[in-house]
């Protein structure tokens, strides 16, 4: 059920945007106990000067590689669910790309299971 | 009261996302309430890769025609309304576009009266 | 902790949209307790028809200068917190930029404290 909104400079190849969706949909998966399949994902790019984070807030180094991360999925998730998603993203995005894990931010955005609609004008999560 | 994001592939002409956004706009009025002339919508083309939604989650078929919606709007629909909001996006789309009702993708978050100001500075509907 | 989305039409400078989002970041600053630092903005222009604004909603009058601010930020602040937020920042890009007040559009979603990690896939703000 999430929709996750990727935001990110341009500059990167499609390669490179492509695989930052899939450690954000198999992390989901993995963590937060998404349904296989569920992956609805708008990837966009910006001009360098269209993404802003801060170069040092909370100590951290950012620069033009940060990737922003903005997922809306239903509520109910434990903190220790939060926290290993957040960890999991880091290290995947690490490890497949060599993004640095201080370049990751992420924000979540809690919302009813009725609150969505996958197709068909239908409310499907809906109780 | 809503701001609805729309994100679609590019390669559709000026003419079909301006009706997008006047279905989603009302249905807004005829379904849940929203108040007329209360349109703000942010419509976005996206090339291929930048719009990503599975191809068969929960049974229906989805292609590069999905259409995303996601609105911001104040809490307190009952469900029996986002339901009518969503089956007549899909409706409305399908009768208007051909767009198939399997490709709407739609999403709901709910905020505080008093989380709007719709200019000069002011909280409109605050109470 | 505020993540800012920031969309208005193409045609300006980047100077300008460096601006809002100056503005924007002061604002925060001063009025809802937004740390020193915290920094995070995607701002995004868009082709003419990609951001509408209705003309006249409430009395007020919109043109294609029209600035949509939507800020994701951390539950908990009060509404006169929220009005001198909403206030600022219009007066603000009035004073900076020379914008209509009637033309500045925000939207604040609230999320809990733990929903963000500023990187290394760290909780920072949970409790």
């Amino acid at each position: 059920m999430p929709l996750a909104r990727i935001d990110l400079a341009q500059g990167k190849s499609p390669d490179y945007r492509r695989t930052v969706g899939d450690v954000v949909y198999d992390v989901m998966v993995a963590t937060v106990n998404a349904p296989k399949d569920d992956r609805f994902q708008i990837i966009t790019e910006h001009p360098p000067d269209g993404v802003i984070a801060d170069p040092s807030y909370l100590g951290l180094r950012r620069t033009a590689n940060c990737i922003f991360i903005q997922l809306t999925l239903n509520e109910g998730r434990t903190l220790d669910q939060k926290r290993a998603f957040y960890k999991a993203v880091a290290d995947g995005l690490h490890e497949r790309l060599g993004v640095r894990r201080e370049e990751v931010f992420i924000n979540l955005v809690e919302v009813k299971k009725e609150n969505w609609s996958f197709g068909n004008g239908e409310a499907q999560y809906a109780q």
